[in-house]
Order: C-alpha cells, then structure tokens, then sequence
C-alpha cells in the first residue's frame, strides 16, 4: 500500500464517491489514483472557487466533500471557498498537491511560490480558515491524516492535508492497510441534562422549539424530526434553518414559521416573546440570523440552547456536550406537554388558488407562485443570497425540502457551483437554483458542468440589470451597482445548455410551468425591473445600511 | 477633509486613474468617493480575482494598482491575485471595505465573518501575501496610511488597507489636507560600488549584462537602456525578463538572447560560461528562470548581483542598497570597453521571408509567422503560462515590446483580466494576448469588459481540448487533462464581442493577417492538436515532472 492509497482509502471511508478540482502538476501523480480507484470519480471543475463551492454543496447533500487543488495558485483562489465551509460548518477535506518533499525542505522558489526563500506554504491564511491542517511527511502522514480528519468529524469545519507530490507513491504497506474512525464523545451528564430539558418542556404552558441551521449540518434532522413527533411540541426555525423540517401546515401542523428577531415572519415575534419554554437546537447567532440583533423581549431565564458542544439552560453554561447523544436521549425520554395552550399556534394557509395575474414580472407575486407551481416535494433548492434568498424565506415550501443558502457567509456566486455538487451527491433529486444576474457573473462558467454531466439543475436567473440588493441598500442608481450587459441565454447555450426559456410576463410563466418542470438541464432568464424588491429585502437592508452607518 | 477624502487624494498621488474592483455593501460608501471623485474612474469587474488579476496588469504598465472589495467574501476571493502581485513584485494597493467600527470591536458575527466570536479580519491571511497590511481606525488612520504605502513604495509588494464603513465620512480636516510621499533612500557608498562595478566592467574581456523582470518593476527600463548604450555592452535577458529592452537585432545588436540555464535559447549557454564579467541586474531566481536551477558551469567569483535592495560582487554581499540611485551613477559614468572581445557575439537573424504554409497550425511554425506578421512595434504582449508562453519566449519580438506573463507564482487565467488592466492603463497601445482554452475557463467571464469598455484587446485563444502544458507533464491522456467543451466563439458574442475568427489552417491563418491587425476588440480561435507543444515546452515539461517524482 502507498500513501496514495490511504489517502483514496480514507476519502472512501468518509462516504465520499466524487472528488473536486482542478489539477495541476504537483497534484497530477494524486489524481491518478483517484481514476484509477475504484468507487471515486474525478470531477474537474473550471476554476478552484467554483471547485470549492462545489464541494460544499456536495457536503450539504453528502455529509463530507473533497477539493483537490495544486499548492499556492490553486488552493488560494479557493480560500474564500474553503472560509464559506467554515462559516457554515460544511466538512470539506481541501487536499493541497505540494512540491517534491526536497524541494519544500530547502525553500527553493519553484513555480507557485512567493519566491521569497521563507517556507512557502500557506498554512497560516489557512489556519485562519480550516479547522485542522497539515503538511504531510514521510514521518507524521498517519498521526497527522489522524488528527485532521477526526477534528473534521467532532467539529464539521473543513481540514486542510498538503501532500508532497513525491510522497504519493510512497511504500508504507508495513505500517498500515486500513484505517477506521470512531470520534469520540462524552456521555457524562447527557441524562441529568436531558431530564432537566424534559422536565422543563413538560411543566410550560407555552414551550416552543427553536430549530436552527446545524441540526442538518451535524446530521441530525431525522433524530430532531422524531423528538418533535413523540413531543408533539410547537416549533420554529432561525432563516438559516429554514426547511431542515417540513414546514407545510399540512405535513406538520406544529409548525409556526420563521423567527429573526425583527425578519420573522408574521406573528412570530409575539409567539416567541410569550414563550415561557425555548428550546434553541443548532441555531447560529449572525446579523442576518437574528434581525439585525434584534432579538427582544425574551427573557433568557426560559431560553435552553443546546449547540453542537454546549448546552445553556437559563445562565448555567455546559460546555462539551455531545449533542446528538443528548438528542437521543431527549427522543428515548420525550412525551407531550399535556398542559399546553392549544391556541399557541399560527392561522392555518388558505388553500385558495392563486389567481392567474398579467403583466411584467414582479417580486410580490412571484414567489408564491413559483412555490405552488414549481417547488416540489423532495427538491433541493438552493437560492443566492440576494432577491432569491429573501424572496424565497417568505414562503413556507413543500415538505422534505433541502434549502441551501449562505446567508453568514453570503459569497455571491457560491450557489451555481454549490447546486452542481448537490446534484451530483443527490442525481434522484431535482434541483431549483435562483440566482441574480450579478451573482450569476462571478461564477457563470460552471454552467458548462451542468451540461457536461447532464444534471438535473434548473437555474432561475433573475436578470434585472446589476445589483438589485445592493440597489436596496445603498446608491440604487450608482454606475456600481450596474453590471456587464450579457446575453445569458446565449451564452448558457455556448456553454451547452439546450433547453432555455425567457420570460418577461406572468402570463409567459404560467405558459411555461409544464415545461419548465420536465426533468434536465435548463436555464429560465426572468426579467425583472431593476428597483423592484421582495418586500423582506427591503427591510432588511434599510437595517444593514444603519448598520453600516451608525 | 473626510477620511474618505484623504484615501482618494492618496490613490491619485500615487497616479491612479482607474480603480478595480467589486461592490458589497461595506465599500459602496467608499465607492460614492470614487464615482464623485475628479480623476478616478471605478471599473466594476465580474469578481473579484479577476479584478486583483485586472488591478495587476494595470499596475505593470502604470505602476501602482488599487483594487477595492469588500471584507471575508471578497479580499479572500483575491488572495490568489494578490500573492501573484506579491511574487512578482506588482504594487497593487488591496482596499478592503469592513463593518462599521463598532461592530468590528464587538466581533459580532455579522455577516461575511466566520462567525465564530473571534476577531474576524482576515490580516493575517493577508500578511504573508502583502508587504504591509492595516485597518484603520481613527486614531491610527494617518501614521497607518503612511506607514503601508510608503512599504508599498519601497518594496513594490502589494499593501492592504482595510477601511470600516463609517470612518469614510469621518471629518479629518484638523488634522490633515495633504499628503505627499517621500520614499527614503541611502546614498552611503553608491559612488565606491558604482566605481568598482565600471572598473571590472572595463577591465574584462567578454563583459556581459544579465537583466531581469525587476529593471521594469521597479520602473528602470530607460535607465537601463541608456546605461546599455553609454557602455555598448552586450546582454541578455532572463525568462522573466523578456523584452524589458529591445531585443531585435536591428535595434539592439548588442543583444544576445534569454538564459535560463537548461531553457536557454540557442548559444546563450555558451556565452554566459566563458563571460569573465556577467553584471547581473534585478534578475530573480525561480525554477523556470532558471532552467531548473541548472546555471552550471559559472565562476560566480565573475559575478556582480545587482538586486532591489542590495549589490553581491563576487562573494561580498552589500545590503541596503537603492538601485535606483546605483545605476543613476552607473549611467553617468559608464563608457564602452574598448578591449572588449567582438567576436563575442550571435550571428544576426536571417531577414529571410518565412515561406507561406498549408495544413493544420502546429506550434513549430506558428509562433515565428505570429510574431512577424501580427506582433508589432509598441504592442503589449501578454502570455498565459501554458503553450502560449513557451511559444513566444523563443522569438526575438519587436522594439517597445511591453511582454507580460507570470513566470513564477504561474496562476492560470491570470492573463485574460491582466491584459484588461494593461489596456487601460495604456489605451493608445494594443494588446495582445495568447491564451490556452483550459486557462480562460478559468476567469472567461471578463471577456465582457473587453467589449463594455471597447478596449484595443486581440485575444488569441489556443484551442487544443485541455490541459496540454499539464499533458506534457504527466497524464497525456488522462481525464484530468480534459476540460469541458465549450462554443468559444459563441460564448464571447454572448458577452459582447462582435468580431471574432476560428482558424484551423495556416492559410486561414494568412488570410486574415489584415483583419485581425485592424484595431479594436477580438477573439481569434485557433485550433491546436492536444498533444503538439512548443519544442521548450516539452523540454521544461520533462524536468518539471523528474522534480516532482524524484
Ligand atoms: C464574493 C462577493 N462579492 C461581493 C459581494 C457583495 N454583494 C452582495 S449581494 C451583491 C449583489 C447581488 O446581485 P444579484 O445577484 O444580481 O442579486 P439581485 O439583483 O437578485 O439582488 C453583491 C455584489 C458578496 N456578497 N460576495
Ligand atoms: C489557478 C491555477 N490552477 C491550476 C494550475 C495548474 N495548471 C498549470 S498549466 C495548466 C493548464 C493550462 O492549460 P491551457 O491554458 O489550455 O494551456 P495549453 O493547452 O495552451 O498548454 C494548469 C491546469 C495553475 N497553474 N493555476
């Protein structure tokens, strides 16, 4: 066994089949072994960015996701990449193709290095970026593919492992031929904790559960959908969280809608104010997250938080819970709150259709509509952080949802690539990506991958002439905020994407809905005036731009 | 006076007409500056690596660059261009637009930050690839913008200043209405090592000049060309300093061609081993530059190393010295050596006309009818480091040439925004670039400025399905070497490009020798064999590859 394959055989161990990247010759001996595996493919992407968006996304469906760039040029254009995993807890293993192990000892300044006779590897910018990372040696490789890949596991950050391109082949058949994972955890207190919980859930008039992003991100939507079965309890999510459970009225009464301090959505602030039990599972803390801050009128006294390593309840802070052992717990122990207040609830949706409308294109109408006639059960649907976020969070969707976005990193362009790494981990699913047009520049090129492995993606491209959402928050009439005049349906089309649509009126959409949710690759250009906003994102960014300002 | 005042008066004392860069809602207050400003005007570029990509090719013909982002998002996706500055020693001024200062100090998790309570500013990303690196505050504000300039100034290392929203309108004019720089300089023993230069010069028998890409960094080319003229010396260049002085035989007989050790063109080898006298002036040493660290066979007692901050002659090193003011004295004490060996010399190129050819273009023919009947006189060649640099790097291209490539740091796509840069630092001077399909995936969407801004830019795109530099590497026919298949042609129209040529044949190729010299934007496809290179490429390929493995 060499190196090369323990490393393919922990990438395979991890559950991971497609591998992201762009070569480059100090990686080029690696990915050899990833074509000649069996069980990995190699999906080369355009660029490394994009490649590492890709391999986010691939993470979100999959659980791990794994880039593969050359050292210096090619891991650092996908830094902002690799930061938006870590924002987001998303575990991507960045593996980095180094130099020669010789080489790299003497600091010679060979191609893709700062030249500058210091050792030219860029762990630093990435410490600040990962959660784990090293440099292989002929020496550390299994203490160190160890210790990375386990801090990848306990903490879901992405890990960083540079591999001198020499060492790939090297024999290491007497040490090792396999290796296993078992992260640890800790079950000291899990049952006084849980029963405290309980204890609490069950004694309140108006308990509430309070669902936040990395209950999917540490793999624990179904544990959490199961506790809110046997608890029969209320429940909400943070924007972050939205739609890690079913959110209809239908498929799951108990479901009150989003709360964000002052972006919630009707009548949840008042639900959570009155609330005297809120458990907060998983929930991240973030400007946008919380409303700008704006969480009052809670009294933490009934607030219990449980996080990925802590659990709070009121004042008293416990720090290195393992929190799908105290979830399981919770789910072996949970029964309903008999005493609570029936009426603590939200006015079921009107089931009424929507009438058919004219006219050109615009916010207010066509987010609902395209939730009851495009968005369909099972759908990933990933949407860009700017009018198809904020449009989107409005509308409680269909049940069994993913909702991939980036709402605390917020890169725009992120969700393109991201959309092709979910379809790719999902190819039973169909995928719905909404993007603006200026999101849409940054990272255009890897439409062609859509075309190339025939994903099931249609991309919703919201053409209303630059940068509507910066628009919304500052200089809506400033050159800056306009963008390149593209032909993008040209253009997808030369990038190989046959099937396109351009729709400027409700009339065109309403036409077009059978055929745009047949199954393929295809991209819909939809044109909107550039000052029209979805009403949230109206609101929100009047805040950011105070923010900014004060 | 506000700060923001202060920042634009700086960016335009440093001669800055034209600021790069992408929008977020951190900056666009900066931005109004920008757009208002008498003398600046912003060019907004599709994201933001191809805008530190533009910032640096702009700053190659001007001397100093400014790119704008926003924080998190947008500085990481320019790490890679900004290491690509710091290799090569381009001044590109990185400003960084941050939250509103209290936020800042309050480490909010708010957005575009990792969001984990930690201090989020990425300056120690950034301080192993700028030179200086600061956020100001304000209190540090002026002693900061000073002190990272004038280090910008001296080492011509790109400088990072990061600018919290709201400080841009802070009212500083009690402190300040004006600021001018002054880069130090010592002038200790100029005269002593002037003098002992002149005097080996002039008492050798083969004396040889060695120049590098620095002479054009640190803006000495005339200095330089006049110090070649006073001396009637001859010389030769690095790779990396390729025509940064005339280097056609009829305008510069003296000149004699590139060494690189292994990757010298014909004779030079030769030339530079019996030379008793080598003065080598801002050379740098690379594994390219050099052949693979293959400059065998040189008695470096006969060397003199003039770099930017220190002379080595022989075995004496000399630190802290102004090159600038160094050759100032050279030139104004230099005469010819009359002892000086005539024979020692290159035969002249033969002024025979290359004779018209059929068939499909290879890469042994092509770049000789390229360079004399389309690269002319003043043009601005950019080379993307791929088949395209190895093809050009062997022809003796005409006077005025400005040839830019990225010999080191090597990061592909560069070219595309750089050459964008270029032209519009120079506007009455044509580009042209030489591109391989794999490299303008990477970064094509900028292709849409050429046409926004009707910039005097040919782009010559080597369409040969893939990677082949990398082919020649290692994996000829693997997978990993192929790209996704594209309608180039198609694509650049989509983006705005109106003239546009395919070209198979080398009659084709005759053909059109008219039009595509006639001014304005286009995009020549020429079509390749996936595994034909350049002879040097194949030569460099095969020790790249014996470095890596061995
Ligand atoms: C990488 C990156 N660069 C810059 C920004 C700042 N930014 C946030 S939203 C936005 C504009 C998005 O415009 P578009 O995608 O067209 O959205 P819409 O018009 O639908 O609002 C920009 C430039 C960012 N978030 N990420
Ligand atoms: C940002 C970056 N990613 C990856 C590489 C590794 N790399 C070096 S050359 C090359 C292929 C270039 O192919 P192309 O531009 O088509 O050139 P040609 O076919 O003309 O040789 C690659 C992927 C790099 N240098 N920079």
């Amino acid at each position: 066994m060499t190196l090369g394959n323990l490393v393919i055989e922990i990438v395979k161990k991890l559950g991971v089949s497609h591998v992201f990247g762009v070569p480059g010759d100090y990686n080029l001996r690696f990915l050899d072994y990833i074509v000649e595996s069996d069980g990995l493919a190699w999906v080369g992407n355009c660029n490394e960015l994009n490649g590492s968006y890709a391999a986010d996304g691939y993470a979100r469906e999959n659980g791990i996701g794994v880039l593969v760039t050359t050292c210096g040029v090619g891991e650092l254009s996908a830094a902002n990449g690799i930061a938006g995993s870590y924002a987001h807890n998303v575990s991507v293993l960045h593996i980095v193709g180094y130099p020669n192990s010789k080489l790299l000892e003497s600091d010679a300044p060979v191609h893709h290095t700062l030249g500058n006779y210091r050792k030219n590897s860029f762990l630093t910018t990435f410490s600040a970026i990962t959660g784990a990372q090293t440099i292989l040696t002929a020496t550390n490789y299994l203490e160190e593919l160890q210790r990375v890949v386990l801090h990848m596991l306990l903490t879901k950050k992405p890990a960083y492992i540079g591999i001198p391109t020499d060492l790939i082949d090297m024999d290491i058949s007497h040490t090792i031929e396999e290796i296993l994972f078992y992260p640890q955890s800790h079950d000291a207190i899990i049952e006084t904790l849980g029963n405290r919980i309980l204890e609490r859930f069950l004694r309140a008039k108006k308990p509430l559960f309070f669902l936040g992003a990395n209950i999917a991100r540490f793999g624990l939507r179904t544990l959490m959908t199961q506790i809110l079965q046997k608890t029969d309890a209320k429940f909400g999510t943070t924007l972050m969280g939205k739609s890690i459970i079913n959110e209809t009225s239908v498929a799951e009464p108990n479901f009150l809608g989003i709360y964000a301090g002052d972006y919630s959505t009707e009548g949840m602030v008042g639900i959570v104010q009155s609330s005297d039990c809120i458990i907060s599972i998983g929930t991240v803390e973030t400007d946008l997250n919380s409303g700008g801050f704006s969480e009052d009128g809670i009294d933490f006294e009934n607030v219990i938080t449980v996080r990925p390593n802590s659990v709070k309840v009121g004042k008293t802070l416990y720090s290195g819970i393992d929190i799908e052992k105290l979830l399981l717990y919770i789910k072996e122990h949970a029964k309903p709150n008999t005493l609570a207040d029936k009426t603590f609830t939200l006015p079921k949706e009107s089931a009424t259709l929507l009438p058919s409308l004219k006219g050109a294109l615009n916010h207010k109408d066509f987010w609902t509509r395209i939730n009851k006639n495009i968005i369909k059960e099972g759908d990933i649907v990933v949407a860009e952080a700017g009018s198809s976020l904020f449009g989107l969070v409005q509308q409680n969707l269909p049940t069994g949802i993913d909702f991939v976005s980036q709402i605390l990193w917020a890169s725009i362009g992120y969700t393109l690539p991201s959309a092709i790494g979910s379809a790719i981990a999902s190819p039973h699913r169909r995928v719905l990506l909404f993007i603006g047009d200026g999101s849409f520049q940054l990272t255009a090129q890897e439409t062609s991958l859509i075309a190339q492995h025939n994903l099931n993606i249609t991309v919703f491209l919201i053409n209303n002439n630059g940068y509507t959402i910066e628009r919304a928050i500052h200089g809506a009439t400033q050159p800056y905020n306009d963008i390149p005049r593209w032909h993008y349906l040209d253009l997808v089309k030369a990038l190989g994407i046959k099937t396109t649509f351009s729709i400027k009126t409700f009339q065109e959409l309403e036409h077009h809905y059978d055929a745009i949710n047949q199954k393929g690759p295809k991209v819909v250009e939809l044109f909107f005036d550039p000052l029209d906003f979805p009403p949230l994102l109206k609101q929100i960014s009047d805040k950011l731009e105070a923010a900014n300002r004060k």
